[in-house]
């Protein structure tokens, strides 16, 4: 594993706990898991991500919990399927916490060196197949399959104002002689860049013109491992007291520190514009393209010019430091403009920064040059995974770090690959969108990239994909055992929902009206109950209780079980959405059968007729596994695949035939 | 201020503290006070420094007891001249809990930035006079005083065997620009080198066969500050558990980690010795010198080819990280050898390297250039402290750097200098050596440097400093309060030590015998009872209180007063070595008159008659400020000095005669 990014530590991890001996190598081990922007995680699709991960066995969940400054569910006025967890870290305590956990993890080893290089051999099937990989100093480290996750690093360019100069991250250097090794390989290695913001000293912001952002009155966490929990990492003591922090945040569940939400005016506006010229972005001394969802504030004025005001988000970057990360304002305008900028804001009027805003411009690999298994297709037993394969976020990595440590475990084991459907996990759409989609872009992954989101909620991650976590020896026994017990829970209570039955007698109507059910008016099974939009399980089992359990049989069963509440809600999901559901797990199985159908790796596309020449092209150059992921490809049409489908049942029946 | 090294963060704190606005500017803040070698304080010498530290109102005691997983006092078999307090720290928290103290400081701005040269203008005196520094992306910040503390980065090489790259820690890029702009402003610039160990994997030792070193059993700590010791920042939780600790070190009176020792043995020279032609110290890779007194493994086998076996000390470097430094084998022979070398250790048959050891070269401004208050002579208002003025070692550059903190803040506010005198402070000794003797090898401090060892106690740094201190403004009124206090004990105990006669009577020999006091044989004062090498303070209090004190006065007030084990043992000393202590008093008086005769910053040494050749030059080049001075420069001779003091005399004469 190359790079101890939020990719590189899942991946380590994931292979280490798969009983495979995994080395991670990685430039200073003092950045490792370093958040280069702002200390949150999660948020809609990224929490999605966490809670996957976690499901999988991995670690970003736990560590998050670790380290956790504030924490929020977002979303909760609209449907369950978009809820989502945020949280905000102690930055240097989730990167401590890290690493503690690489540390104390068995087959790992850990060392600290800088990859120039690869070794390989001719493989059997014509392509370079790797060998291992070798440091600056050069020394050389054999292994079965290298994971490459070396971010922002690869000819990193920083760039502030008319100002750039060579690295991967402030105040770390670029990794060199990679992007050559890769593009030797024959693989298009590409350009992207991404920003951030500066960082300012909370002793100069007037939070009295601030509008505090508190954290969840309720406890929540990302992991389904409760140790987790009780492993918090915070440096002792008091938070900074700067920050003004209600009683509440302070002596709650958890102690946590609130966000502190300001707005940009007409005169930020105007600053920016006027310094326009002087902009990396617009005066052409950037040439990368950056992310569309993450845009520089420079970016969002000339886009929106409309907007008189833009929220910014004045977050703390830990428990006791005074760096307060200024979300929304990400920027690689000269300094002086930045100042200015910031200082235009009536609670920033006195404002120090600390870290300016910059840009990094980036070497990344076009993912279509992958397989599913985010193995290349040019060279067997080299995978890549998290920002080189053009992404952005450090949940997107964690995923992609994930299954990439999986698929090298697997690889070097000589066992098939892994690759998660669209259908059953938003890792799945990530990456088969990477691999058949082109980017255009930094890749960032929205909820409305799921084509069935109901399927996906974040909530039922663990029932998702816990079987391969447990298969792939990623979770314990007990864990598993959670899961299982859970999922039996449920399929028992919807049993029991379907059988109980309510007539609308008088004393019926009269407990329904008790427990705040509206008039049955018919006979209902609990299930039908259930499904109206405003009823709760907890409702409908104290109903059930009252009708059906008489006062001499008190403590025998209920006759619904009193479920823990993250079960109920799960049941209570299931059965509301119950024909969505069936509806989307309907266009699933369509969507498989294309899915089953494979492509030939050496299909020649020439030799399909009728097909138009863009999709000949797209598909030549994208090489799709897969009749569904071919479907998937902007540029081809639905008679394009009808075509494609045809031709391969043909060439799988002649097969069969030859055999 | 720049750079945020052991120097930096003591001299931006100085500053500040002085109610001066003070900036501190650093590459990397996320690298502040950080210790690329060794993660412990103190020792001989160097815990003397941080006390005297403490007492000025310095931040490194403070830290250190903020931060530290063990603590002992050293050489307590020895004289109390020579006792010091060692901690080891936990690495990252101890640069964080730094980089808190100074977000915390008023006065104090922080930031990223890296300096690439001045801004100066000429000055009324004919020299350059400093005005501000440039950033490398070109912003300017105005400043009347600038410290520059940028320890080994000026056009740092790291060189781990035949390989070399451009930086300035591992990890970190070197500084370019600096040193050239200070040959333009005419200072000689030289070349130096260090070095530091591997760090191992501590799961890969076989601690069975290393014998551990405990920490103290009793409570200990540097600083003066109590508030610090109550604010401990270590990550929650337990320690790493691959440690082996005794519940006494765990569950004491600070949950400590202790040490392991190991030795290195024939086989693991005879690997280094096969070896050398591949060091970089011996094949001419590396031409900077390198401290005496830290020297690579390498250079101790060749040296001392007679010894059969070193010292090896394995220090976990932090609470819960795996990451243990190997002291005592710093060294920058290539990474095979560095791996055979340490395998060869019975403990260490199969570790596994998390971080190779290497060497870091560098330039150094030789401190002749500046004057006893740290400014260089060459530019107005240019303070120079910490490794870049030739030194090694963390505590050296906080000392250094809290001096040059002070008279940044004083030459600002056009305010005399502020100089501590060999017989006041080791600092006066550290600082007195560096701007009169030539360097020769990385500078580093000894207690045997000093001449008035007894005076320079470690426990009386408080009694010595705080005048200065509370002067300055950098301790407060209560803290000083109590030092008065502490003094106020110290001299009525002494006086009543003389008043207080026992005769030689039975009772009185019966009371002594009762607490362990051999027999009086005639009338003897208190204070000449304690004069006794085995007779403690309490004792003789014990029995002044048995002989003098009846029963029916039992609440009165004793004869000898209860002190504290600090003022007893204070009072104990003063005592005991009273004559000694009185000798180098007055060696200090007659140093203090050749200190007193200042020599004319103009003085023309040519003009001198019957000073020899050497003397000349060498007082021509080093420009002494005083007689003193010139009297410890090598090779100038006490005739020298003589033929000077009365040369200067004679000019102050003439002086006097013609105003
Ligand atoms: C300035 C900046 C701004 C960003 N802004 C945003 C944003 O607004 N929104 C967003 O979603 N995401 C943003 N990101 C991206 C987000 O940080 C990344 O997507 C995420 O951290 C990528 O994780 P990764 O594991 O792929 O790489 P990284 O976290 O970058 O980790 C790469 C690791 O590889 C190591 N490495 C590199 N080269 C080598 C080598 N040759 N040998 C050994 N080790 C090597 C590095 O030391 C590092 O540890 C930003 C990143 C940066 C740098
Ligand atoms: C590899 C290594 C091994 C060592 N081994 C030993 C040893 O065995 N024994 C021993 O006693 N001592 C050793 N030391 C030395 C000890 O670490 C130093 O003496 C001490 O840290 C020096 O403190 P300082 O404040 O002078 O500089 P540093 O701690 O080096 O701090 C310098 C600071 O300046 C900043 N900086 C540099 N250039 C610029 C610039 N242009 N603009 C802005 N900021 C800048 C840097 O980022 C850094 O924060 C070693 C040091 C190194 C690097």
């Amino acid at each position: 594993m190359v790079g101890a990014g939020h990719a590189g530590c899942e991946a380590a991890l994931a292979s280490a706990r798969m009983g495979r001996k995994t080395l991670l190598l990685t430039m200073n081990l003092d950045s490792i898991a370093l958040m280069p922007c702002n200390p949150s995680m999660g948020g809609p699709a990224k929490g999605h991500l966490i809670k996957e991960i976690d499901a999988l066995g991995g670690e970003v969940g736990r560590n998050t919990d670790r380290t956790f400054i504030q924490i929020r569910l977002l979303n909760t006025g609209k449907g369950p399927a978009v809820q989502a967890l945020r949280a905000q870290c102690d930055k240097q305590a989730y990167r401590l916490a890290m690493k503690f956990a690489l540390e104390a993890q068995p087959h790992l080893d850990l060392k600290q060196a800088t990859i120039t290089h690869f070794l390989y051999e001719q493989g059997q099937d014509g392509r370079p197949a790797i060998r291992g990989v070798v440091t600056s100093t050069g020394w050389q480290y054999e292994a079965k399959a290298v994971v490459l996750t070396t971010g922002t690093f690869l000819n990193g360019r920083l760039v502030v104002g008319e100002k750039t100069q060579p690295g991967g991250r402030a105040g770390e250097g670029p990794s060199l002689g990679v992007a050559d090794s890769l593009r030797a390989f024959g693989l298009e290695v590409r350009r992207f860049k991404t920003g951030t913001p500066p960082r300012i000293d909370a002793r100069t912001i007037d939070f009295s013109k601030t509008e505090p952002q508190p954290g969840s009155r309720v406890p929540l966490y990302f992991s389904w491992d409760e140790t987790a929990r009780a492993d918090v990492q915070l440096p002792g003591g008091r938070p900074n007291p700067v920050y003004p922090v209600s009683d509440e945040d302070l002596h709650g569940w958890r102690p946590q520190l609130p966000c502190y939400l300001v707005r940009t005016n007409e005169r930020t506006h105007e600053v920016i514009r006027s310094n326009l010229h002087r902009s990396p972005l617009f005066n052409g001394l950037i040439e990368g393209i950056g992310p569309r969802y993450c845009p520089s504030i420079e970016d969002k004025v000339v886009r929106f010019a409309e907007k008189a005001s833009h929220q910014v988000f004045l977050e703390p970057e830990g428990w006791r430091t005074g760096e307060v990360y200024v979300q929304g304002m990400n920027t690689s305008l000269p300094e002086d403009v930045q100042l200015a900028m910031l200082r235009s804001i009536p609670a920033l009027e006195h404002v120090e920064i600390v870290r300016f805003g910059y840009a990094v411009e980036y070497d990344y690999v076009p993912p279509y040059q992958l397989m599913p298994t985010l193995q290349t297709r040019a060279v067997a037993g080299l995978f890549l995974a998290g920002q080189i394969n053009g992404t952005s976020g450090y949940e997107e990595a964690a995923a992609q770090g994930m299954m990439a440590g999986i698929n090298a475990a697997l690889y070097a084991r000589g066992e098939p690959g892994f690759v998660l459907g669209r259908h059953e996990a938003y890792i799945g759409v990530l990456i088969d969108d990477l691999v058949t989609r082109p980017l255009s872009e930094p890749y960032r992954l929205h909820t409305s990239q799921a084509e069935y989101r109901l399927l996906l909620r974040a909530d039922s991650a663990d029932l998702r994909l816990s079987d391969y976590a447990y298969r792939f020896g990623l979770i314990d026994e007990q864990r598993y055992a959670r899961v299982l017990r859970k999922r039996e829970q449920i399929e028992q209570t919807l049993g029991r929902l379907s059988k109980l039955i309510f007539t609308s007698s008088r004393s019926v109507e009269s407990a329904a009206r008790e427990v705040g059910i509206a008039p049955l008016g018919q006979m209902t099974s609990a299930r039908d109950l259930l499904r109206r939009p405003e009823t709760h399980y907890t409702q409908v089992a104290e109903l059930a209780r009252r009708v059906y359990q008489h006062e001499e049989s008190a403590d025998a069963e209920p006759p619904l079980p009193a479920l823990s509440p993250e079960v109920a809600q799960e049941v209570e999901l299931q059965v509301k959405y119950e024909y969505y559901v069936q509806k989307q797990q309907q266009l699933v199985r369509q969507a498989q059968r294309l899915e089953g159908l494979l492509i030939p790796e050496s299909l020649d596309y020439q030799s399909i007729p009728h097909l138009r020449t863009e999709a000949r092209q797209k598909l030549a150059r994208l090489r799709p596994r897969t009749v569904g992921q071919a479907s998937r490809i902007e540029g081809v049409t639905p008679a394009d695949i009808a075509i494609l489908m045809v031709y391969v049942e043909k060439l799988r029946a002649a097969a069969k035939a030859v055999s």
